[in-house]
């Protein structure tokens, strides 16, 4: 097979890539290892930024969005005794959208089908070549158990923290930064109305909650519980409690509905990034290139802005032979990546209880400020609506 | 002797609030442990803010800051490559005023000896006795080598870390929070004229460095060192280069001057809280309460704080037996105290090196933040400059 651009990863980021680069005339060809119906499952975030919305409108897919997405002008920030509303639009003129990711995952694949476009499927013991050639190519053994080489001008690595991609950089050419967090969230999904308008989190002494929703009937909750947590310890009732205690029960006239929960996992916590995000003719973007814990709502955020940037930069380099922004991609997404990077971190540190007193006394001091003062509210809020794209 | 307050230790805290008492006709007495000439010359900080200048105008102390201070609108932040003014009177409509301790003390002291008011210097032994009584006392050895007992309505411990009067409090009724940072501060005065118009704080790959100044003639400069450093180590050749490094070397058209150093000592980085603020009849004020690391300059500002709200509250409850203000003394006080541990640890931990690589992505990300963002900046600069008195 050739293409001009293999796209290794069917998430949103190869998807969307795929997409953008079909508008200006450039092929793919998009090889995943999962099967479709794992992809389309997937369960992952849940908001997208001002600029993700309108990136993905202006590409034509934002008729379920508009249709079937909620947008939401702000959060709550909650602690003990007090709930505050931070309104994203009157601090800085931009909302947020739930809309799942799932949700995108479905349209980007409709679009994909819609358009005869090509994404494989199963493919196995996928390996990246001659990538600092002018002919770099992917090897994989398809679902049939042949051997394919997909030849190409350009691989992409949109296939997340275990795909190949990243580690096809030779460590002498990749420097990398990892935390991991003492905590991890237990999410579930539960058929019941969401009990708020907006998302809450929550500072508790128990450790932090938070309270969103895919939909009018399902919501979708997390709950601070220590590493090496085994869902099997938590059963239906024992969430709720939890969550009724760190969510709501100081919350005069609010309570927290309960309801059948369809799905319950562990997520861990990390931050990671590796740069470059290019590699010769290697491109990274998403998950592929840097991992977000998932307080501030960026990991798919991010994963859009690196496209975003990514393909007209490929258009540039395979139409015009003009490799300026190509050249700039790495450098310009990074900005942004350690803006979130920053972010993340900072909400994560500013919710979770980390065992140590003093940080909670200072957790809650920034609680205060960040709710009373314009400065930290509108500082929270350009950043949680997120920043325009090429910032 | 009998007294009205009895207020331990002459630091600004005690000798303002003597001074705010005064002015509403309650009597007090200062017992300070230290010589008149060691208070004097103890080198603090040099930072006043927008409300701690209000606050000392209008108690008659205002002349030589308008004379001598030098009023800055805002402070320089710089990493390699780069540096930035942030101007707060743009930001948020209130300047700082470089003006010592040493010069706020001094003024201090004129005012009492003018006054005729009772400082004993050098006093041993001191202790305090029925503070859950009406009818609290301190006893000391004074010197001459005479017992002495005070009698007052009230005790008021402004006597720091050192000092006996944290904990007089009992055990049992006091919460206490410590930090204690990774590094410290090898700080330096020098006779040399600034090299720069308002403060820098560089962020450099081998630790802070700040450039700050006490006068025309007078810089004080500072270096992250590792705890445990003896200045020994520290020749003035290798103190101007660390510094010249670390402030200049990637600063274009800047130079670092350089002079004939006349102070060098190693000052320890901490954070500290004690709560309640008061037990029976005995109020902490200033550092007795909190120690705060020295990055956001509002050790002093604070403690002048704690005695802008404690003046009042102590003449209602002499003068009017209104215990309101005084009840509520030690909450409103911890308000402000938990802001400004925030702060002064936020600002510590964004420019400091950890040895952490990430966390100095981290800083570096959040100092491009602050210093692009407006709300970035206004959030810097707010608490900087400082909230007005009674938040």
């Amino acid at each position: 097979m050739r293409t001009e651009v293999a796209i290794v990863g069917a998430g949103p980021a190869g998807l969307l890539l795929a997409h953008l680069l079909a508008a200006d005339g450039v092929d793919s060809v998009v090889v995943e290892t999962r099967s479709k119906a794992y992809v389309a499952a997937r369960i992952r975030a849940g908001i997208l930024e001002h600029s993700s919305v309108e990136l993905l409108r202006s590409a034509g897919l934002g008729a379920n969005i508009d249709a079937h997405g909620d947008e939401h002008r702000g959060i709550y920030l909650q602690w003990p005794g007090e709930r505050h509303h931070l309104d994203f639009v009157d601090l800085v003129g931009r909302s947020v959208w739930v809309y799942g990711q799932t949700q995108v995952q479905a349209d980007l694949h409709a679009a994909a089908e819609a358009a005869g476009r090509q994404v494989v499927y199963e493919a196995q013991d996928v390996a990246l070549h001659d990538l600092e050639s002018e002919r770099p190519f992917v090897t994989f053994t398809d679902a049939t158990g042949a051997e394919q080489r997909l030849d190409a001008d350009v691989v992409v690595g949109c296939d997340g923290s275990f795909g190949p991609s990243r580690s096809a950089v030779p460590e002498a050419k990749r420097e990398t930064w990892e935390r991991v967090y003492p905590y991890s969230w237990l999410g579930i999904l539960a058929d019941v109305p969401p009990s708020t308008d907006e998302l809450i989190y929550a500072w508790h002494p128990d450790g932090f909650a938070m309270h969103s929703m895919r939909s009018a009937t399902v919501s979708r909750l997390y709950l601070q519980v220590p590493n090496g947590t085994d869902v099997a310890d938590w059963s239906d009732d024992r969430i709720w409690e939890a969550l009724s205690t760190r969510l709501g029960a100081s919350q005069e006239g609010w309570e927290l509905r309960t309801g059948a929960i369809t799905e319950k996992s562990v997520l861990p916590m990390r931050s990671f990034v590796q740069q470059p995000m290019r590699y010769g003719r290697l491109f990274l973007a998403g998950d592929a290139a840097h991992i977000v814990p998932p307080t501030g709502a960026k990991g798919l955020n991010l994963a859009i802005a690196d496209v975003a940037l990514l393909a007209p930069a490929l258009v540039s380099l395979l139409r015009k032979h003009d490799a300026t922004l190509a050249d700039a991609y790495s450098e310009t997404a990074l900005r942004r990546v350690w803006r979130c990077e920053h972010f993340s971190w900072w909400m994560t540190s500013m919710l979770h209880q980390s065992g140590d007193a003093f940080d909670a006394q200072l957790q809650l001091s920034q609680l205060r400020w960040v709710t009373s003062s314009t400065a930290g509210a509108a500082g929270l809020a350009e950043n949680y609506a997120g920043l325009p794209l090429g910032f």
